[in-house]
């Protein structure tokens, strides 16, 4: 194991080399122009798989982005690690906020700037890097692993339920390895234990047939876009909390137990409401921030867009008014129930003055797992031989819809070990990955795999 | 005055001509990049006058676009028309709706159709054709007349209240002429005796100092689209009334005997909205929509961005969110003092949880005169002989912010003479002026001066 770790140390520059290659991909799957970067990002990930040491490796179609699949089951006995990691990112808009290119990977401080360096390529790369240490100093993994590399995590994995319930014996293991989550904060790595889940609408409200010039028809037909923010204003309330009716009806109540533990944990809301920016915190009355994010279901405006947006003034009355709405759920809210009764809600509320439109984009289940399973305790190991210090154990706001998948599907625990850091700007312009992480995370995956051997 | 007259119809598919070459240069006023076509279209607009007849004619600098001054006095003793129209248009997004480019005018089905064909290229060219008509076949007009023409109508005419100020003596006049409106419909001349006023702004809510992960933040900070969202919601109330306290102080009440005199208009509700395409017709409840329209305020919402907007699904919590907005206003209401009110409003229903800012862009006062002054009336006499019928009296939702500023710096009364249609898209996609219409209004413009130079 000495030798594996050596190995690392030694590779390190090489590594960022060969990581800055892989961000140059635009692999953006919700961008239909983007489709040849997508596919081209799922061959490089096949050859990198190839180049650490796992011959088996191929692309598998799917009626969306292929899945790259590889395997290496040469420790007979040994248990199985499915990994599972994407290989698309977020777009890039706005664009000008950015410092350095999103697809130019620029290192700065101890961090590498590129759209997917945290969210998930960098992660997905450090168990590949990991893999290879093992393999070219041991000639072998300690036991045996799948590798399960999605292109459409960023769009809401929609065709990968079903992919799984088609390839089960292929996908056939006895735990999930996850990177593609966030560390607690800088110097305190995690293991994450539970994570929200997603409904994801557009809402389009037509007024008219064309634009109208605001002052001959200002006053006799509804103006779309304020139907829309009044539709928009009906969602919460002053005190934060969603008004759709039985929002919450399935809402899991936190544990005074759960809530004991979190406000034992680092949390410097001062630090973190200066880092973000915001001029105060805010959120559902009667929860604490992590409780709100971790534990608790939101609505969010995700977009807006109506009429002239350009610099200056002009005196349109718009024909239509778009907003992209989504709500994060928390066990156990089901994503289609959720989804049934804001539609219900958003014609309710939707005067008969417009035409309305709702379309769901997509979902995913809220997932969360006993935290001292022994993989986990596995993974806490690993992590404290890596980073040098004992994991905490956290929920995530985010969503890992497939995470559900596997459990449900394939009865498989998920061991959620991210090195991301929660201001490295996932979805945001000057997305970023921490080098010593990176590094940290490289070491602790190859451990990962010894004591998860082990178990 | 015959001979004018034939001049005009033998002239009139050179006028259609020479119409599509000024309406060929994008003089997009509200976007810098057309500030050469701007400039363009003066200097056009300039040689136009001059082909017709009129020697002295020059651009006069403003701190923005320049206004196109002319003049003819060789008839002393006689009254002068200082006639005003704009050179500048509107922009045209979104550019995807239009059939046909909108600075390569098309003719079909006896419709021009452009950028600038009714607002206001077409009914400026009008004048200078019915001018040109007098000069070639009369060697000169019935009486004297200045043209002012300026570049920055569709912007709010910012610099036009100092210019008019700063050039008393130059504009001296006894009545102004201006075709920048519309007929009450098709087959229905009118002459417009009132004008709402406007204020325009933009409002800029921000949340954080970047955009963030919707998952890791949603339910921590407030959403700023949200946020926006719930602000505009509560500038109207369910019955369509405009809820910022004072707005209604200054109204000055519909008399029963104008309202009586509306409800005789030829105005078809159903055919109204069937052609607007709207669901239904929504305004201030307890009054008729030719009432909302001409002699009521309103709140409208011009434009909304923020966040994602693209195709598919992006989680992102937006960091910004922006409405532009405005505020038609009728007598008494003053702009300035609206604007004081909406800002302390929206400053009074933004939360403390976002930065707030409140940008005025423009403005302009309403107007309203008495319909039986004798230029009034000298008007119907002309378009009654052009059009073959006599005008109806009507008001106008939109607004010429310099018909109030002519009243007040020059004491002149106005003449609203326009040739447009309601439904000719003045301000949206597929803008266009009926041919018929534009050549009865060259007839009887011809015919206007030779009525008020009797007068």
């Amino acid at each position: 194991m000495d030798q594996v770790i050596d190995f690392i140390n030694v590779n390190r520059d090489r590594y960022i080399e060969e990581l800055k290659q892989y961000l140059a991909i635009p692999s953006i799957s919700a961008l239909p122009q983007h489709a040849a970067d997508v596919r081209r990002a799922a061959e490089w990930t096949a050859d990198a798989l190839r180049t650490a040491g796992i011959p088996d490796v191929r692309l598998v179609e799917t009626p969306g982005n292929p899945v790259v699949y590889g395997e290496w089951l040469g420790a007979p006995g040994r248990p199985t690690i499915l990994f599972y990691g994407h290989y698309d990112v977020q777009p890039v808009d706005p664009l000008d906020l950015w410092i350095t290119p999103p697809f130019d990977a620029t290192v700065r401080d101890g961090e590498i700037y590129a759209r997917g360096a945290a969210d998930d390529k960098g992660q997905v790369f450090m168990h590949i890097k990991a893999v290879e240490a093992h393999m070219k100093k041991a000639g072998a993994l300690p036991l045996n692993m799948k590798f399960f590399i999605e292109g459409e995590e960023e769009v809401g994995s929609v065709h990968l339920d079903e992919f799984i319930r088609a390839h089960k014996p292929l996908l056939a293991a006895d735990v999930v390895v996850i990177s593609d989550s966030t560390m607690f904060d800088r110097g305190i790595p995690s293991i994450c234990y539970g994570l929200r889940g997603l409904v994801y609408f557009q809402i389009d409200v037509r007024g008219t047939k064309t634009d109208l010039h605001s002052g001959s028809f200002g006053g006799a037909v509804a103006n779309p876009a304020l139907v829309l923010a009044q539709i928009l204003a009906q969602m919460k309330d002053r005190g934060g909390r969603v008004k759709i009716p039985g929002f919450y009806d399935d809402v899991r109540p936190l544990s005074e137990e759960e809530r004991a533990e979190w406000r034992k944990l680092p949390f410097h809301e001062t630090r973190y409401r200066k880092e973000l920016g915001a001029p105060r915190l805010f959120g559902e009355r009667g929860y604490s921030t992590l409780e709100r994010v971790w534990a608790r279901p939101t609505f969010e405006v995700n977009g807006l867009l109506s009429g002239f947006t350009g610099e200056g003034a002009k005196t349109v009355l718009p024909a239509v008014a778009m907003a992209k709405v989504s709500m994060r759920l928390v066990p156990d809210q089901h994503p289609d129930r959720i989804a049934e009764l804001f539609e219900a809600y958003v014609k309710k509320v939707c005067p008969a003055t417009v035409e309305l439109k709702v379309t769901r984009m997509h979902g995913g289940k809220p997932w969360m797992t006993e935290f001292d399973n022994k993989y986990v305790r596995a993974a806490g190991r690993a992590i404290q031989k890596g980073f040098g210090q004992a994991p905490v154990f956290n929920r995530e706001g985010g969503s890992i819809p497939v995470v559900s998948t596997f459990q449900e599907e394939l009865g498989l625990p998920s061991v959620l070990f991210g090195v991301g850091l929660p201001d490295e700007n996932a979805h945001a312009p000057n997305e970023k990955l921490d080098l010593g992480n990176f590094h940290n995370g490289i070491i602790s995956s190859a451990y990962l795999y010894q004591e998860i051997a082990a178990v």
